[in-house]
């Protein structure tokens, strides 16, 4: 049997940060477990982040009007996609597991992992009009989002100074991840870690490793099934009638965005329901 | 008087996409008005988006451990940021009216526009401990997000398969842009031009330049008055109590992502509350 592989795109610019121990944590405990670990280190790398003609080899399809995401598709049916994006694409194919270790920057991932996504998944190699959400190429892998915030959890609530988390993570996980078929484990928030003395610093990250000896085993989060949509231009790629029927005397949404106007499934973008 | 200012953050790697035509329509409906209109054409000016060292001159403070946000505060402080952050930095600061103009890629902005994000909103030049959300930086500046898609509105609708487009605008709104103090107008959201016939996307481009003839007198979007929170540690910068109370009888929550368990309201992100 082959080894089974884990990726980890890992973005802080410093050796000594609490990213890297997060990282350095990760690494240990899945090598322990028999994997192979693949590190991304977009800074060390210099990875670059924009997207550009430079992204492709060879000739343009259409040199007069540039469209990235038409480029990118040929490009990466013929081969010609450049060095830096098929080495991150290869490393990806092989992965059972990809890890996002990184420090939230406005709410959001920073720039160099945003030019990974909008570089790394080209579609055909990452999705297809056929194949996304939970038909999606990668359904066969889990994802996780591993990341360090500025500020403290409360402020991350529904009645927080910075709104509910769920919603902030939503289009990574849903939008991205799930897009792309991932199976998204819960995400590994490590809140404020640089104002946590060395002593809580220490058990988070032993937490995160013990987390990752059961990770295999953990059940992803909720989407919504996409049989729940009218994937059609005429149905709108809109909630069956029938599913909306069902769902009217539910007290929930089904997720965080798709909420039908009901209030906001508690928790759905942060924790794995259990059934 | 001074003449007003206004910037446009533009993002396209075409010069003859929809993205630049919508960008042109904007340079001169603004100029019309008598407003001078920097332009700041990421891709053109090869415009770095990942957050280094190089964004530093001089000694950093701690090259043991480099932290981004405390590194680029004190540059700032002694103006040692890069050139071109300081160039963009100068823009900011003379303009009564930003714009970003670009495509949704992965449901968010392209890095390029992230790295923007990332590098030019610096701790101190953008936002402090003190300054933020309504108290912030830049509350005498309006700022717009205007962008195309590659999906049809109703695939972002709370029963659309990509489910709603409030909760994909919260990060990018409430988390930068109000976070810096700025009056976020309503997104400007070109659906889907690609798969529109020349006649629409005229209508659309029409549209927007009507828009901007009465952009200063728009109504801004409704976010949380920063009054509603107790901002102490000890408070954990959540609702004050009897705000929450005060929303206890409102069939919606405060906005996308401060729901309270309730409902959304609706168009929380992409209409203004007309009073």
């Amino acid at each position: 049997m082959a080894q089974k592989t884990a990726l980890i795109v890992y973005a802080h610019q410093s050796p000594v940060s609490f990213n890297a121990a997060a990282r350095d944590v990760a690494v240990q405990a899945l090598t322990k477990q028999g994997y192979k670990v693949l590190v991304s280190d977009l800074y060390a790398m210099k990875f670059k982040a924009s997207a550009t003609e430079e992204d492709i080899k060879g000739d343009l399809k259409n040199p007069e009007h540039f469209i990235y995401n038409n480029e990118m598709m040929v490009a990466w049916q013929d081969g010609r996609l450049s060095d830096d994006i098929a080495e991150e694409q290869q490393k990806l194919e092989q992965a059972e597991l990809v890890i996002f270790q990184f420090p939230l920057y406005w709410f959001s991932v920073p720039a160099i992992i945003k030019g990974w996504i909008d570089r790394v998944l080209t579609q055909g190699f990452a999705f297809t009009l056929q194949k996304m959400y939970d038909n999606g190429v990668f359904k066969d892998k889990k994802a996780i989002l591993s990341f360090t915030t500025g500020g403290m959890k409360s402020m991350f609530t529904p009645d927080g100074v910075n709104g509910d988390i769920n919603v902030l993570l939503w289009p990574l996980q849903n939008g991205v991840l799930r897009f792309c078929g991932f199976q998204v484990l819960a995400p590994q928030i490590f809140w404020c870690p640089a104002h946590t003395p060395p002593e809580g610093r220490s058990a988070m990250l032993e937490a995160w490793s013990e987390r990752l000896n059961g990770v295999f085993a953990e059940k992803p989060l909720s989407f919504a099934p996409t049989e729940y949509f009218d994937l059609t231009f005429q149905g709108g790629f809109s909630l069956r009638p029938e599913v909306k029927e069902k769902y009217a005397s539910e007290p929930y949404g089904i997720t965080t965005a798709q909420h039908l106007g009901k209030p906001l499934p508690p928790d759905n973008q942060t924790t794995a329901k259990q059934s």
